[in-house]
């Protein structure tokens, strides 16, 4: 085997920066049997020389960005984060000819599709799995594996941080704010959170899958996204008496020439595939035209399983050369019409037979009923619930039901309402 | 974007080989949007001329294999199947520097390792994510997506009778025979079933997978090999009180320098990620020492899945023409060494009192107990039955456990023994 050296430049030494130098350093002969390839790190950027980074080579630090993009490396792996000066870092780097592995998810999210083109008309390649879902190779199943068929739509469990959340207030009935400290506590959740919990890091990865899948640029409000501290201990009680779990689901869906992208709480049956992804797990349900429904989960985050999908770009960019394209598929719009499903709906009532005019209303709205519940509340604060499972109706008649109750005066508090996935 | 054409020789035209044919006719505009690559399949080698083939231009059609491996196609895709001729017409193409896509399995498992290394020596491409679990790209994220990472384990349903079989046996508590008959009459058995229900299918598809994740040529018999002829509905009743269901799982876990493949039921606990993959689907458990486990699923077999994994590797070798190596492992023997495991044991007694000395047995050679129930027959046959799940034990102990039950004259019927999975 002829064995060929790539020199690698690196952006950026974070978390999973060090993943990067780590991995290389432990799986190197391994990667040279399976590759052909010696990888070699010859300079890393950083902003403070001085930190304390066990196992990286200081005498590699530089904090002058030339010294890297300048260097004479054959890729440039740019782990920076954040938009600029990330942005211009990859844009000199393609222009100067060079390939570009990235894990820059919000600048993907911002400006993915310009950039794929940017590195298409160099004829070089831009490499980005490691910017959704960690070392799951979800962006090679769309871009290689699944390249034959027609994408019909997708879904997945995108955020680790809502799904631990959402798993310990299954799992051991607590309460938002206690299974958010815990992820916190567990470093599961920033001290921060309102990335995570308010979904918008799920609509971040659901945009560049979404673009990759239907081959189409996206517009920056082209997600609806909601978050997941509405949701109470009452919810996943009431979801779980009706069959179900409440998961944080970002679904994108191709029809009639228009995307829809969702991403927010859902009802999902028991035994739906995405139901049992427990934990800070992530996973994606892609189907396809051939294929038909296909699963893939892992760790959805973390050091090492970053850096692995990092270093899978790095070594395929490096055995074969060859641009991927993007496909040309033009602007789409995303659509924000109306859509069909059954609902979860809880209302926070004065007065449990309440129940009455909320489904009078329901009904002149051409909402059919499936199950339906008052709870009388355990203390006396007077807040009782009513807590319905709706027939398939439409989104549009659901939140103008909302409103006519909100009118009539019967709610003492927020009102929910989740949809509930097929 | 620059156009290229690729022309490809397809020999056979069966169920894959029409699934490719249709495929490439509804995508073509995709894939050449996201490849820039344009599909033409110049010739079709077939034994019968005149077999009717609907939506395939019999002008392609030929008899003569010199006909498509001469004729300056830049890629041959074998479908034949089978060790002979499809070997050789292989071997020719690669050695005339062609590109090779196969879907053939029983040729991979008993040669693969060698054909890679050919396709290495000629600087040319062998793609076979076909062989393994249809459409699921299982072997793309071996050899590129999982590339930084050293493979420990791999487990998986890989074969959709058994597993189509067990379902029905679980779900509808009926026995192997009617199960059976239910799945070759819905098409996901054959007449003759023996390769798919005495595991070799299974095996084969584990044979490939672990020369790819260990990267080590192993020899023919390495692997391990059980069917579920003998799983009764009894089985699966015990199972589910024990609080486990019975699928059939390949694995193959790399320790100490050597390969230990088994292939076979499994017991496992209903929460187990592969417990929930149902009917004829099939799922591959990686886990790699970066990325932790991940999970693969999705439909294994049939027409179009399969054909959608051969048309991968068609558009990736066509995008990118650097030949992937073969890890220079060398052979490594599989270990046929004892192991530990929880298992499940029945046996068929003339007198449930004979759980007493079967226990008395299993103690003298150091197994625990945790769970045994004698249970009358329901019918006069005096069959009755002794059901035990043993603590981690040695799986010679229990071997020897099973003689020396024999030895006692306590049976009335053949003795049942499964693993219990971690």
């Amino acid at each position: 085997m002829v064995m060929r050296k790539l020199k690698i430049g690196l952006l950026g030494c974070g978390t999973v920066g060090r993943g990067l130098v780590e991995l290389v350093g432990r799986n190197q002969g391994l990667i040279q049997q399976r590759s052909g390839v010696e990888l070699r790190i010859t300079q890393i950027l950083v902003r403070d020389l001085n930190k304390e980074r066990p196992g990286v080579d200081r005498t590699l630090l530089t904090a002058n960005p030339d010294k890297v993009l300048n260097n004479g490396c054959d890729m440039v792996v740019e782990l920076v984060g954040g938009i600029q000066p990330a942005k211009s870092f990859i844009e000199r780097s393609l222009a100067g000819g060079k390939h570009v592995v990235t894990a820059n998810k919000a600048l993907l999210a911002l400006d993915g599709f310009r950039l794929m083109k940017a590195a298409e008309a160099q004829k070089v390649r831009l490499g980005f799995e490691g910017s959704v879902c960690g070392g799951i190779p979800i962006i090679r199943a769309l871009r290689a594996g699944l390249v034959g068929n027609s994408i019909q739509k997708l879904s997945g469990i995108l955020n680790g941080t809502c799904n631990y959340i959402l798993t310990r207030m299954t799992e051991d009935r607590v309460d938002f704010e206690e299974a958010l400290r815990e992820a916190q506590a567990k470093g599961f959740a920033e001290a921060d959170p309102t990335l995570d919990v308010d979904g918008h890091d799920a609509a971040q990865k659901l945009k560049i899958l979404a673009e990759l899948a239907f081959g189409a640029e996206l517009g920056p409000d082209a997600v609806q996204v909601e978050g997941i501290r509405d949701i109470a201990a009452d919810d996943v009680e009431a979801a779980r008496e009706f069959g179900f779990v409440i998961k944080h689901v970002a679904t994108a869906e191709f029809s009639d020439d228009s995307v829809s992208l969702n991403c927010g709480p859902v009802l999902l049956a028991q035994s739906h595939q995405l139901a049992s992804i427990r934990d800070e797990n992530n996973a994606v349900l892609v189907r396809g035209d051939a294929v038909g429904e296909m699963l893939f989960s892992g760790k959805g985050a973390g050091s090492l399983p970053s850096a692995s999908a990092v270093l899978s770009d790095v070594v395929d960019i490096a055995c074969h050369k060859g641009g991927f394209s993007v496909s040309s598929g033009g602007q789409v719009d995303a659509a924000t019409r109306d859509c069909r499903s059954s609902f979860y709906l809880r209302f926070t009532v004065a007065d449990p037979s309440a129940i009455g005019p909320i489904t009078t209303i329901l009904e002149r709205n051409r909402i059919g009923v499936a199950r339906a519940a008052a709870l009388w509340a355990r203390s006396d604060s007077g807040k009782h619930q009513v807590r319905l499972l709706t027939h398939s109706s439409s989104k549009h008649a659901v939140e103008a039901s909302l409103r006519d109750v909100a009118a009539a005066g019967l709610e003492k508090g927020k009102s929910v309402f989740l949809r509930v996935a097929d």
